[in-house]
């Protein structure tokens, strides 16, 4: 088949490579249809040393299940399903927790001789548990939504919900790629009071408000945290949903979190070290957050994108081709677009 | 009245002061009748720059209201009342939130023309929301464990409480200390099933044990860290409370936490960056706690005093005149006391 590969920073080819093929009882083989491209994935295109076996990539995607192992329940072929951004076995005790993300039996796409997402078909590990049907047809306008419940939507709602979001709550959003508009949206499904976004494009903060911030702030460092701190009486917000992963957003974060409140990260950290030292502790100001088990949340999200009431697919801006897949990551990471869609 | 002043690292002198007097009408004036040598003080002791003047210190104390200002509504002289370790008006948003220590009207005792608790009296500012009525005679045997409300066991049960410690958690707490015992006590007050006390001092952690511990450690660091770990199937305990405030102590409660779990510190920070990166991302590892808004859980913590459910009041192993506080600085200091009751 043929599939997506990084063989080094700014080198994404599609080549063939081996079909996938059961290995495990509890293995399923999906076709996919959809898959996406990440700002996870632009971290390797911009830093991977070059490496002439490369690596498979691409960890989001839906599509219909082919085959099933024999210790697979629950799914048959034909089944259309979509597969968080880590698979999991849903049974252990961090399954459990909600924290699939921590399985140990789960892992990343990609690695491990795992397939990747971008490409034509995925083997899946611990199918039963990893994936979650979808009631609708294949030809479906939704799949796009559906296809955010992999990661981007669910990711902005663990970011909200691991800071408390709920009525009566000001929240702060840092970032305005994918997963920020994404945890704006989640923020307002939520009830949330106020909702900033800080970013500085406005096709993007355009669109956070449609997805219910109630503002905007283009300033960024400093200057941001003033203009927030003016905004709100100098008091700062309850939740900070921090979505970049830089050390100065985070920073930012702690400056616009009110006393008592709680700042949750899913950018994935781009530092060592933090700044948590007396100004943190002297304002309980919590920090948490982490990679998203998206898994957890699919079956709750999941009625709102059926019924129409979020649209979190609107973060995709430009579909491609499989075989585009190169030009894709070309305009991510010229931020000549948002978020692509791939369709095999 | 005599007080205590501190005059630079290891000086600290009994002298005479101003008598305490009514400056804004929300004042009240308490004789005190109890009063404690805190951690916190020990971090002045040690580090406190020579200063002619001086610095009034303490800041837990219980004792009988002398005099009320005109707009101190609930209190009147003859009322014995503890007060938390800040004062704060009670009625502010922050206060509305239970973070009193975040008042802006609220402030440390010391500072800024407020009495020490370290003396014979202190003038309280915000006396309505500051100061709560304890229904005991001035020569109850509960003196010692109602004095802890002011700061050391409430301060562990902020700890607890923001870790989330509650029926089916695994705890850790790290740190033997006064504020480390306390929060064993509030970790199994709250129901916590295993609770592990990491210190050294046979002494502390036998008070420890006689609190609730169930199991001690004794080594620190990586070494302390392999050695949970072992215990808990390699896995780490739900909720860390962190009442140490160094860098190693912050890092051994990043190494003892659960995949999920959260560390609450409530050690005063002795360091300006920690180590937040991916580690403790990827594990999606909660930071929380801070300085503990002491006034918040006075009331709910009050009646399992009063009843004798717990005796907080035992992390209290000397008790000293007013006169003896230099040698009562000593004591702590050189860690042959480990709090010590200080009896104007």
């Amino acid at each position: 088949m043929r599939a997506t590969v990084m063989f080094g920073a700014g080198d994404v080819r599609v080549v063939d490579v081996a079909d996938p093929q059961l290995k495990e009882p509890t293995d399923a083989v999906v076709r996919v249809l959809r898959s996406a491209i990440c700002g996870t994935d632009l971290l390797h295109y911009g830093a991977m040393p070059p490496d002439e076996q490369g690596m498979r990539i691409g960890h989001e995607f839906l599509g219909i299940v082919e085959e099933t192992g024999s210790e697979v329940s629950g799914l048959t072929a034909g089944d259309l399903v979509v597969a968080p951004f880590m698979y999991a076995d849903n049974t252990c005790s961090f399954c459990g927790e909600g924290l699939h993300t921590s399985c140990a039996r789960g892992g990343l796409w990609g690695l491990d001789g795992v397939d990747g997402a971008q490409g034509e078909a995925v083997r899946v590990p611990c199918a039963e548990g990893t994936l979650v049907r979808l009631p609708v047809p294949a030809d479906s306008a939704l799949l796009p939504s559906l296809l955010t419940l992999a990661d981007v939507f669910a990711t902005g709602h663990h970011a909200a919900v691991t800071a408390g979001v709920g009525p009566r709550k000001t929240v702060t959003v840092i970032g305005d790629g994918a997963v920020g508009l994404s945890a704006v949206l989640a923020a307002k499904r939520l009830g949330a009071e106020e909702i900033t976004l800080m970013g500085r494009h406005t096709e993007r903060t355009d669109l956070g408000r449609a997805f219910g911030a109630t503002a905007v702030i283009a300033e960024r460092g400093e200057e941001g945290v003033e203009r927030l701190r003016e905004a709100t009486g100098g008091r700062g917000t309850h939740a900070v949903l921090e979505c970049v992963g830089s050390l100065t957003a985070l920073e930012t974060a702690f400056g616009v979190a009110r006393d008592g409140g709680t700042v949750s990260r899913v950018g994935v950290p781009q530092y060592l070290e933090g700044p948590v030292g007396f100004d943190v502790f002297h304002r309980n100001v919590t920090l948490t957050g982490g990679v998203a088990p998206t898994r957890a949340y699919i079956e709750e999200l999941l009625p709102d994108v059926l019924e129409g009431r979020v649209e979190p697919g609107r973060v995709f801006d430009r579909t491609i081709s499989l075989e585009e897949t190169p030009e894709g990551y070309r305009a991510m990471a010229e931020r000549t677009a948002l978020k692509v869609l791939v369709k095999p």
